[in-house]
């Protein structure tokens, strides 16, 4: 069913808006950086996009126990995404709880949503099945997940297959409110699907993950980095052997940030083997790490211990959101006919 | 299980926060006006009490095929109890949809809520019994309720024993929500269950009601309220025989809204029966009606017909309302830690 969109929307011509949301749930390493960061960061420098970045701390209080996290890992994430190089200057970072107009935008989604619909959400089930007692806020995520996007009429929202079935709600509930209410006022939204890009951990077994204590973080001291890159299992394969970087998770490691020539010179060093153990390699990573992260450390340290600068930096973004925002709510208000005027 | 209460509220010294919530899903008739709309009002005139009267249109969108109603219906629900001598003094007339506090603050209610309570909730199971669809609004309502009370540290709400379940959701929330974030935060507060009034309609046999065709409105055209008058059902007695008001629907209408003088002057009337017909009682019923709502006709009208002077009479309310939300919203959202300062 294709549906009109509203013919008054937001968007710059020429320029795809893209909505990404990053949750604020634990400390970053470089696993988060090569499969979210990164990426974000470069469409920020792509002129053909309008990035909206977005902290989306509201999400990451729907387990109970955890409902004081996001609060602790916010001023980490924001800091992370401006150390390494996300532009402001035609894209936008805003923090999801700064923005009032989402909450209220999930309500009105939630008042043409069936509950059956949510009651099928895979991220749900899997709750159920894991014998965990569900939050109404877990229960009610892919509403709130869908007033983010049609909060900031986003056209395009980057996910992961895991997230494919939450950009269908999103879509079906763009379609829903549109009929209630006769005429095209949210825009829909269309998925990007993508491979979720993993990387392995420090274990060299399982995917890197702060869960798994298998991580390698981004800003820590350069001693603990040391410590953890010495700490990659590798086979026994000697100095002088030739060694397939495709199975070397120091390789892998180092591939996820890298430059091309650092990433280049291990990959031939390690193949030829000669000379070049994991040792080597390992002391390359260190240095590698220290050049793209380390020497951001202290930028980043200065941004979390200085939120008010931080605050000020991205004053511009939640002015630009906030106005964004209230324009759409209001179309939507005037579709229902709320307020008093 | 007796939790504190916050100690730094916003609560006035000798005065009880009352809130009470107006739904807008129809024109309002005799019957609102002696179960909700009078009782208010007389509330707003007792020094004791401050009160919140909250137009809850957010509440009317929850069944999706009559999304637009609140929208049709709300200046006139906001006339009706300004035109009957609301009191704003010291009290408030809160229109919902202007609070977004309410539904951030509903976000983080929903994430200390199981998703079990709300499947328990009994408006929910008979929504589910009737064979309806529900919506995730509906199902989601004990939240956004509670969210309403919380939101404005309400101490009392008078409900109706089919609201009594609601308040004690609202209290677990409270409770909840204190101890996820390890301190008392959020205002818990007291239902005061009432016998929700019922007034016969004028059919003579159900309760007044809009979906029964059997209602008195309040400022319809003159013509209109003596039709409806001389349709009301009546037994056979003739004009001399002695009639029982308790079983006479032109008395028990009468009585709903009437002085003191007219309800003694009509019962004894009937009672004794002598030369006072049921034509008389209606007579009497249509004067009355008049007395009471008729000679308030072009008030009403005028309202509805000035959305803006309405608008500036409720400006007071709204900022008080606004300050009160921005308190509870800022406490809440220190003790999640939540924002970048």
């Amino acid at each position: 069913m294709t549906q009109p969109q509203p013919s008054h929307t937001t968007h710059t011509p020429g320029r795809v808006r893209v909505l990404t949301g990053a949750k604020p749930t634990s400390e970053l390493h470089v696993g988060n950086y090569f499969g979210a960061i990164r990426p974000a960061i470069e469409a920020s420098h792509d002129a053909g996009k309008e990035v909206i970045l977005m902290c989306v701390d509201w999400h990451g209080l729907t387990d109970r126990s955890k409902i004081l996290e996001p609060g602790k890992y916010t001023a980490g994430l924001l800091a992370t995404y401006l150390t390494m190089g996300f532009s402001l200057e035609k894209n936008m970072i805003v923090l999801q709880s700064e923005i009032p107009e989402i909450p209220e935008i999930a309500w009105y989604l939630s008042c043409v949503s069936a509950v059956g619909l949510l009651e099928r959400a895979h991220a749900y089930k899997d709750a159920l099945n894991s014998g965990k007692e569900p939050t109404a806020g877990l229960f009610n995520y892919p509403i709130l997940m869908a007033a983010d996007i049609v909060t900031f009429d986003a056209q395009v929202v980057p996910v992961g297959k895991d997230q494919s079935q939450h950009l269908e709600y999103a879509s079906d509930m763009v379609k829903l409110f549109n009929n209630a209410v006769g005429r095209p006022v949210l825009f829909e939204p269309k998925a990007l699907i993508q491979e979720t890009p993993l990387l392995i951990g420090i274990d060299g077994e399982r995917k890197m993950s702060k869960s798994y204590g298998n991580h390698l973080p981004l800003f820590a001291p350069k001693k603990e980095i040391e410590k953890r890159i010495k700490e990659i299992k590798t086979d026994s394969k000697g100095l002088d052997d030739p060694k397939d970087p495709e199975t070397c998770a120091v390789f892998q490691i180092l591939k996820s940030f890298a430059s091309k020539e650092s990433i280049a010179y291990m990959e031939e060093r390690l193949r030829t083997g000669t000379g070049y153990g994991y040792g080597h390699a390992k002391k390359d990573l260190i240095d590698e790490h220290e050049r793209v992260f380390g020497c951001k450390r202290e930028l980043y340290e200065h941004y979390i211990n200085s939120p008010r600068e931080m605050a000020q930096l991205l004053t511009p973004s939640h002015n630009s959101a906030r106005q964004l925002a209230a324009t759409v709510r209001q179309r939507v208000r005037d579709a229902l006919s709320l307020g008093i005027l």
